[in-house]
């Protein structure tokens, strides 16, 4: 068993927490919110630690990592161990390790997939960094992993930025999966030709090519609404698809689904489209084809 | 000087009539709106020809203009000759011949491009049918094209719907183009570097890459409504665009601008999508990312 | 217990049988190929069936479906059942089912996925047609559905033509799927960042967002040859990601995701593409951009 | 008249000086290459000279632009004025103008479009910078930007930076609009409906919604090769293209047909497809689908 500091407890850090205890682990965790925290402060949480300490950030990706790196920078020494388990960007990962390498910090980016289920299903890692900062925190990445062989839920993918590159990847290709499910629910939908289309989408959970994780939860959410209309076709997206593209151009990669998947989401947050105004403009111009005129 | 008839005479068939009369053909024209129409009705028509007669169909495509070719077949005689030049699917076109061919009346099948800017600069043509029947319409496309040598606004394409499957795909590269451009327009206005976005499209005008007819249209909408933004972003596609796509599927061609393109307008269209909704739900189900729920 | 006839014992008709035989059912085969046949001759099947018999055909979609349902229609009687288990396009079976409608003789269209794995697994299965025929043929259904709740291997879409429908949009679905790891996999591969990809697609296997039965696959094919240089990126396509393509024109629905995966599979064939040697020369044209000629 | 050093003789940066002293301009080059530098060094450039200097930077964008502003900020003095005419990215323009302001020396960035057209044609111009830089070299502007309104050819698109933005998305239309005429062009050649596929492509010239100087470059092309099979369907691209993807993705913008245009060239570069292969090889997986190996 072995001693973590965990600093951030939101949604992801606090199911960590939960289970890494459950397999044994000492986890000291501090949040800004208090009521989950167990010390008071990131400073607190480092005195809390037995050197030579480890400790997971699990904040948001950008400037809250960094911050909190850098504040623990300040505060660890010489053998210490920090453990990035956001979903920063890759490019970040390097410039954190050169800092906390520069007091003898070890440092490895881990990506961290599995959502709001990962406390019970576990998490699949994809590690980057040193071979011997990923052995010393093996234990860690053995308890949160999935159970199952090692090397179907944890990966070292290669040294410091492979774990975010791999999960940035990993999230690339989940905007593309979940678009091509989206768009055959909408073909269904729209056509009524098949009656019960929840049926045939709980139908392909078994012995079917389309058999997924992702499948089996648009089953769960159409158990629960069936033709989804309690909600808007309004979606977020959150970096690692747009990363992903940057990469894939970086790379002279085609990345056409990836893209496709990423541009239907900037879309479904338009009210209204400038692009679209300017094809109606010109239809208008040139064909005297009517126009929709914005009420006045 | 020839003389024609001439079915339709709404914005294209109008002008059409107007366009021909200055080039000092007698054209007699029909259509159900009395108020435009030289005669009562299609019979009326081809009683006013003298055999062998020239008769020009500018109806909307599908239903209209079968009904209207098959009212045709019925009153004309052998050696009198039809063109279609409204937008039929080239499909449309070898059941249209092979009907008058039983009756020795010929066919042929022109895409007219040009909207209402063709009564004063004349109509690109693309026409399929038999050299004979071309050389015999020759003086109503050579009023009908633009100035300048016949080659640069008329072609022969080939046999019986060559003309329309060139209008066809001239149609699915319209909306490509246009699509580019008002993807160029939402970037600019969107990323507000430039500050007079107006002014750098009128400026493209000239010596650029990007000078097109198109693009003066732009110009001529810009400078109407500078944003754009009387209209809404809502764009009806009319048939063929959709055809376009389905050639090139039947031919093994990969066309992903003219889908994008194609499927913009589609998405243009909805109030709210099915396929973004299921991927708002399954962001909700695995990350419990939240969701926007449709206002109770 | 219950007696089928089957026709066509290829790839997925030789296999079902098995797994039929294996759930205790008497199934008579018949194959053109005469290692695997039953019977000399489809009209032998039919003799060897008592009445009211059931038939399933299970040959390739198109003309020999269609020869194949011609000839149950004059060889089979009033009270008799026919299924087509191929990949019909959903537009065939509305014909098939009137065919032998006439003679008092039922259909189902049912999808069935699972490929090479279903002997084994279990198929997933999308039925359309009458609830009767559909309750008459549920033994047959339920021996080859995967074991589990019948309604996550089981859907009983509609009416004929449901069957397939939901089929070929459950491949539409699988096209978009296979290019999203695909275009993930090529920017791992090119982008050099992670040092072992076959390890971090592995690790993708539990607890992770993009875990699915074709992400086992990969991993699979990643085992047998770790950079899949073996094989040529040439793909075919069999008809249904086009279907779904067209059905997505037909009900305005947008489908970037689908059509890109499409046109992926399209540009893999081609030795050259025009298109793009269309660009070449423009570039060239405007830029004085070099060009790569055809060597001599 | 003014004086103008210019740095670049290159394609355009030759045609440029030839213009601008056919138009009575005193012009200073210098280039790498002797044989058509007028000085031997930047120095020597600077140095003939009467200060205030107006110098014009044609140079390829990235480091060698980067080493010549460098170069001019040490060499030229309060009052001078450096305007970038290459196809910098808007963002190296920022630190260029801060660089050459540290000194007193203006800086304008301006994109410049036209080709080796430029010279007979002039020059497309959007120009981004200090109003009262602008106004000084507004005879240079005015010499190389076409005939005809100078608001037709000539946009002062904003501050710093705004001239290389406007350029940017003027280039990433550019790949839009050759793509989508490259499709049809493709789809024309594949389907051979059309039986003169150049002739037809002629034909749009005059009166059509799809004439362009594109279409007029085109033409060419096909003139001297009709099926344009010397060439190898082979694209570069030159940055352009890259960034105007990364803003719309930094923007939100849904740019599907921009990024269908650039994904279309990395792909026609790729002699065997990554992602393509991985596909061939899913479909071998769970359907025995046949793939092609390569040849031992």
């Amino acid at each position: 068993m072995v001693q973590l500091g965990l600093v951030g407890l939101g949604r992801m850090g606090f199911n960590m927490r939960e289970r890494l205890r459950a397999a044994g682990h000492e986890v000291v965790g501090y949040d800004q919110n208090p009521e989950v925290s167990d010390v008071g402060s990131v400073r607190e949480l480092v005195s809390a630690l037995a050197a030579p300490r480890m400790i997971w950030v699990m904040v948001p990706a950008g400037e809250p990592t960094r911050q909190t790196i850098a504040e623990l920078a300040d505060l660890l020494t010489d053998g210490d161990l920090v453990i990035d388990g956001g979903n920063s960007k890759f490019t970040d990962d390097k410039r954190h390790a050169e800092l906390l390498a520069a007091k003898g910090i070890g440092f490895l980016d881990a990506g961290v997939s599995g959502g709001v289920w990962g406390k019970e299903n576990g998490y699949g890692l994809m590690v980057g960094g040193a071979q011997t900062d990923v052995e010393r925190a093996m234990p860690i990445f053995d308890a949160l992993r999935p159970e199952g062989p090692r090397a179907e839920g944890f990966a070292h993918a290669g040294s410091v930025g492979a774990g975010h590159y791999a999960k940035m990847v990993h999230n690339g290709i989940e905007y593309g999966l979940m678009q091509a499910y989206a768009e055959g629910f909408e073909l269904l939908e729209a056509a009524k030709v098949v009656e019960d289309v929840p049926a045939v989408i709980k139908a392909w959970q078994r012995g079917t090519v389309v058999r997924s994780w992702l499948l089996e939860l648009l089953v769960r959410a159409l158990d629960e609404d069936p033709e989804l209309d309690d909600l808007e076709g309004y979606v977020e997206d959150s970096g690692e698809g747009r990363w992903t593209l940057e990469e894939a151009i970086n790379n002279a990669v085609p990345a056409p689904v990836i893209s496709a998947a990423l541009f239907a989401r900037f879309a479904s947050r338009q009210q209204d489209s400038a692009a679209m105004r300017a094809v109606a403009a010109l239809r208008n111009q040139f064909g005297g084809h009517a126009v929709k005129k914005v009420a006045e």
